[in-house]
């Protein structure tokens, strides 16, 4: 399968197929230095495959966590990429999941001002959310992705074998944004969640989820109004996972917390029988008011007002502004 | 006097007028948060001027060098819009010269991933040139503009009365880039510098060098081929400047000590009695060995060629791709 994402200044291909990662070469020019970027979590053959496809590679690991998206990494690789002389003209391939796709795309974005870029995700939440969209960023402290920029890949290669090795938790946590997507956009891909074995189903929830994605941003790059309904979820979502250092809850997971306080009664209940069989917890307890602290951080904020996104009806999202007080009174329940 | 720069993406102004510091609200918004960034050879008038205008403003003042333009000062501002909760609504202001501007520039285009910025450049050399066109940029250890991007400002106000304040040695400096784009696109401000008194026709070769850098910005906003003619002498005046640790020589001063390898004996006669005038040393010694090094990181360097910027007619500029070794050559005389 293959869809195209066109942009006003760019456009790229996501090809999806099993076994892809081997034939890379055939799509995009491996001829010119490579820098694989990728974490420890990723098994290592994942990486030789990669490069046995190139002329002149290198393979840069971190270590699998959110902390590895910080200033002092993002350093260090732009570094290396001096070290061994890489040009504008060379490449880096993120081989990873969120973490490695959102850290690669900012060196790749700012790296000489700009190199070229791949995006080979291996996780379900990067093939299904973070690596289509040219969202990139780093943390600056505990706050997600304050500094990053909108930086579009060349091409990605969204390869469902490289699923088979994630483990669970990771595995449903990814799932999430595909949840969301249904939720704010796609009935249908809702509908999957809750009448079918995800398991069985997971290539058309990868494929449906992208092509939510692929239509919001097309129509609305830069989130001036559209895109913000892909946030659903993550204005408490993500205060919460700094809340926890983000670390202890996943990002999927926070972001389910976070939807449950924007939906109706009904679709709520809806939703949990969901979320149990995707093992997600519905009973976290965290201090709101330092949660709340977070949210005043936001990069939707706004002055006093937050554009937070709301679910009345399966498949369909609204956006509607709010104050900080209100924010507060609906976290507060 | 006025420009406007029109980019696929972007359209700006450029308004030139003595006084008009005091004058900037009644331009662009000033009512929402404002972080001034300025430095310490900035007369601490000029950053209350504007602040008197703004409704909720800060100051942040980075030490006067170019050792300033470091991950670490950007770290820290980019932390400081975090702490007076900046959000993507609100607007930095880089009052100083290229370093200010380079910094705030990619601070602006980074944090929250992107938020409006304003120039109000101080200096000849960033009245001339840093100002317009959108490339902003840090160094990484002493290679310069490492790290960066394409990001415009929302409008650029040129004070000539901020001149006044400016060492002479400064001034100079800065009227290098003016000489430059004489020597490569307008032979009439080339004639300017050679027969008449520099400060009387100031703000003409202010106008014009501006004229000429939105010509060729306007063609070519990318540097993918035209804009490469403004880094003419920027290839090995770089590398000397990195070899001397970014600091003993101004930035002009080694663009100026870069320019004499790449043009002929008779353009040369004609450029020495002018950076006589303009106090400019033509015999600095370097070990060449070492800057040659630097050449080879530099962002012009494709593999083992880089586009060199040549003049054999002033007013003229071609693009000539060389080797490493041909550069080598070149350097040693």
């Amino acid at each position: 399968m293959k869809l195209n994402i066109n942009l006003k200044n760019a456009q790229y291909p996501v090809y999806l197929e099993r076994g892809i990662l081997s034939k890379i070469s055939q799509y995009v020019n491996l001829q010119r230095k490579i820098m694989i970027i990728t974490d420890t979590n990723v098994p290592k053959n994942y990486a030789t495959t990669l490069q046995s496809q190139c002329k002149e590679s290198y393979i840069y690991r971190i270590q699998a966590s959110e902390h590895s998206k910080c200033l002092s990494v993002f350093e260090d690789i732009c570094r290396t990429l001096l070290k061994y002389h890489f040009s504008r003209n060379d490449c880096i391939i993120a081989l990873g999941g969120g973490v490695v796709g959102d850290l690669s795309g900012f060196v790749a974005s700012s790296y000489m001002r700009g190199i070229d870029f791949i995006q080979v995700p291996t996780t379900t939440l990067s093939q299904i959310d973070s690596s289509i969209g040219g969202k990139v960023a780093i943390n600056l402290d505990d706050t997600k992705n304050i500094i990053g920029a909108f930086y579009q890949p060349k091409a990605v290669f969204v390869d469902f074998d490289t699923l088979k090795t994630l483990p669970r938790r990771h595995y449903y946590n990814g799932l999430v944004e595909a949840l969301k997507a249904g939720l704010i956009y796609d009935k249908k891909l809702f509908d999957i969640f809750e009448n079918t074995n995800i398991d069985d189903h997971l290539e058309e929830i990868i494929y449906r989820s992208l092509c939510v994605k692929k239509d919001v941003v097309e129509k609305d790059e830069k989130e001036m109004g559209l895109r913000k309904i892909l946030n659903f979820g993550h204005t408490i979502g993500h205060a919460i996972e700094s809340y926890f250092d983000l670390t202890t809850y996943y990002h999927g997971e926070c972001v389910a917390l976070g939807m449950l306080y924007f939906i109706d009664e009904d679709i709520k209940k809806q939703l949990l029988p969901i979320y149990e069989k995707m093992h997600l917890s519905q009973n976290v307890s965290y201090n709101k008011e330092k949660v709340f602290q977070y949210i005043k951080n936001d990069k939707k904020a706004s002055g006093n007002l937050i554009t937070t996104v709301q679910v009345k009806q399966i498949g369909k999202a609204s956006l509607v502004p709010m104050d900080l007080q209100q924010i507060y009174q609906i976290l507060k329940g």
